[in-house]
């Protein structure tokens, strides 16, 4: 490790390379629950030193875990085997906007909401809205083919990928899709490479399709006496037409938590589910669409209709879903974030089945999510230093993920596989299935040296929240 | 093969297998150029008769070409190695809505019209709308990841595929993807699957999101002076904050054609260039949105503007896009339908790219496509009874590649490699990402029977449309 330590300094300047045991532990965790040590942290700043320090890697036989900001909810950048963590936060200052074609090209550690600004300034919108926007890279929303609120309408990161610059494992530079909207041009190996959780490829430059930003927003808070009811309402404005842009979901319990710190005029804590729907475009279709869609939930049973008059009232009502997490903390110190996908006609029954679980296990456990297309993220509000409560919520987590395979979902949504959730593979795919996967991952990483430990279990695994002393 | 024909007809009852060569030379051909002979033909209606087949073909070492309608422009399903087609055209009756889901479940043969009706009798919308929509198969649409007009504003088959069920190269069934709108569960193996053009996997089973069908749309035709402004006019347009739903292009080489045997009431053909726009969504905002793009377009030199007063002047107008395909074959009887794609800001330097390719090898050489997004449609129209015209309409095909790769372009846009691209495959790739590409084929079809011959060139292989005698 010390050879390839002075290897490594003498491609990257700068302090750009370190082993100091300060410096390795600022790196040893994300935002989820595991903490490993790397040996050496590399900061690259342009190709041609991911090149090299990929070719060193190779040569020491050492893994790589390339890291954005490390906001993964699923332990994607984390080091379990040790070697070497490529931080690419440091290469967060190109970008080049192609503005009459609606592009724009990125180096893999710009800030997501650099991007949104940058493209705003052009009067473009870059739509992908991961809720840790403002501190995540956009390398880390690549890999982990990040969604957010907005996906309901304009798709997940993916759908804005035309093209990427990636170093492959043996320090190969290819280049996937290009500058153009559409390409059948080859295997897709750009929509392969994003989500891949930096297993198969670090992308070292992307480039992002960016669309006219809509003129106008509108939003309308929905508040159910019972969830069902709520559920079946995100079906029927779906199919009155109108595609909002946002239908975010809240059950009870969040929106107690946040009334109780932040009352907001007009809301009260007494639905038992409540929806936000933002709606973008034109102002006048705005206007009407929002009419529709009061027509349509005033005829459902115990549903209350608040309709956002200005802007200031929207962002007001945006606040009690923006202020969920920070809220659902009073209940304990130890967040468990989850997230899975479940067909939007099943949201009443994996509410009901949340319910459930919350019951059996004795647990603050709460959910809120992306309602318009299925995705939802329950959480478990807990205390890792009680032993006996964290067994309860790995089985409340293992039950979660029954009941959303069972309704037809699937793991994860957008927060990705990464560490902690494959020891659930085998429930979802059989082993025809994830021998397909790995097949491809064996073809592009032979020696298994691109963020190894993740996305694929090892033999009976099985999930674990505290380990036994 | 007598042995493996009696093998394949103990699996598939009432004639589904066939070696007469009257069947076979019925599936020697499809929409381009080539003439392929099959030994064997068959036409499975279930994914285990699929799977059966697959075991077969392993078993006798013989290639199998999956096959919808035939209709690939880039030869994409021809047997050029002859072995068994996979006649998918039979299991064309397997349609499941999932309304609350804004979902469909097809099988592969089902024909993408069929698709688009039974979503609309939902109030839905399947949005990929290819030109042969009214012929193809879902399962071609997924092979080739087909386009269309509307994908400027809804995107390609790839966006609109959330779960695949694929028999794999060995004969394995594998599940990729669900029913659900976000999953970033594993490798993206759907996105993978779809537009790999039959090479690593057959399709027997997908699941489509749908959209809310919007409620109204209204169309604009501009008529310009010279293609430069017309070019410069569609980014003016998708920066103008509005998204239009299809922007058509034509020259006046097509215009002129459809115009001369089918007049259109206000429209003249003294036009150098003419886009077509379509605007989709609530009445209201579309007739503002329509202001903006007419004074958008109305300040730019030797446009005019003629806007539909209702749908009988919309599809009239629409007439003199749909008619170009029928109205250019009087130039000659043997049409080359090109497909590429450049960044939408390269369109005009494109455009004189071809111009200059015209009157260089002298051919009835037209334009038109999908200026929205920058998929643009070269056709050469000549007569393959004249060895020396398509020797120079070889020559000017390589000439339109070499011009929009130089402009950032890519090879295909919607058509896919096939047969006839791959020749230039390494003028778009250098040999690591040609690698990259391989290795995936390789891991999943290692012994190279899933359509064989297609998108990877032979060794010094170039462009032919005519062999020499």
């Amino acid at each position: 490790m010390e050879e390839l330590y002075h290897a490594l300094k003498k491609h990257l300047d700068n302090g750009r390379v370190s082993k100091e045991v300060a410096d390795l532990s600022s790196y040893s965790f994300d935002a989820s629950f595991g903490e490993y040590m790397p040996d050496i942290i590399c900061q690259p700043m342009s190709t041609e030193e991911v090149v090299h320090i990929v070719k060193l890697s190779n040569q020491y036989d050492v893994p790589i875990y390339p890291r954005g900001s490390g906001t993964s909810l699923s332990g994607g950048p984390l080091a379990v085997h040790g070697g070497i963590v490529l931080d690419f936060s440091r290469w967060d200052n190109e970008i080049t906007v192609y503005e009459n074609d609606l592009m724009m090209e990125v180096s893999p550690g710009v800030i997501t909401e650099k991007i949104h600004k940058v493209a705003e300034s052009y009067g473009l919108m870059y739509p992908p809205d991961p809720s840790s926007s403002r501190v995540s890279t956009i390398g880390g929303n690549l890999a982990e083919n990040a969604g957010g609120p907005r996906c309901l309408k304009y798709g997940v990161t993916k759908d804005y990928v035309v093209g990427l610059e990636v170093v492959t494992a043996n320090g190969d530079i290819i280049h996937c899709g290009g500058r153009t909207v559409k390409n059948v041009t080859g295997y897709d190996m750009t929509k392969l490479i994003v989500g891949s959780e930096g297993t198969l490829g670090i992308i070292t430059k992307a480039t992002l399709q960016l669309i006219p930003k809509p003129i106008d927003t509108k939003t309308a808070m929905l508040q159910f006496d019972d969830f069902i009811t709520s559920g079946e309402a995100v079906s029927k404005i779906l199919r009155s037409g109108i595609l909002p842009s946002k239908i975010e979901i809240m059950d009870k319990y969040c929106v107690d938590a946040v009334l109780s710190t932040h009352p907001i005029e007009n809301v009260t804590a007494d639905a038992e589910s409540v929806l936000l729907v933002e709606l973008d475009g034109h102002p006048l279709a705005l206007e009407a669409e929002m009419k529709i869609i009061e027509e349509t939930c005033a005829a459902l049973p115990g549903c209350k209709v608040i309709i956002a008059e200005d802007e200031k009232q929207a962002s007001e009502l945006w606040e009690v879903r923006k202020l969920v997490s920070p809220a659902i903390v009073k209940f304990g110190p130890t967040k468990i974030s989850e997230d899975t996908s479940v067909p939007v006609s099943q949201i009443p029954a994996f509410f009901e089945e949340i319910e459930r679980i919350r019951q059996t296990y004795q647990l603050n456990l709460v959910v809120f999510g992306h309602a318009g297309d299925g995705n939802l993220h329950p959480n478990i509000i807990t205390d890792k230093r009680k032993p006996e409560e964290m067994k309860r919520a790995e089985e409340a987590v293992a039950e979660i993920f029954k009941a959303s395979l069972k309704l037809g979902g699937t793991l994860s949504g957008e927060h990705g596989i990464g560490l902690f959730k494959k020891p659930f593979m085998y429930n979802e795919f059989d082993e025809a299935g994830m021998k397909f996967m790995k097949d491809v991952k064996q073809a592009l990483d032979p020696n298994n040296r691109l963020n190894p430990g993740k996305i694929f279990p090892d033999e009976h695994e099985r999930f674990v929240l505290v380990h036994d002393e």
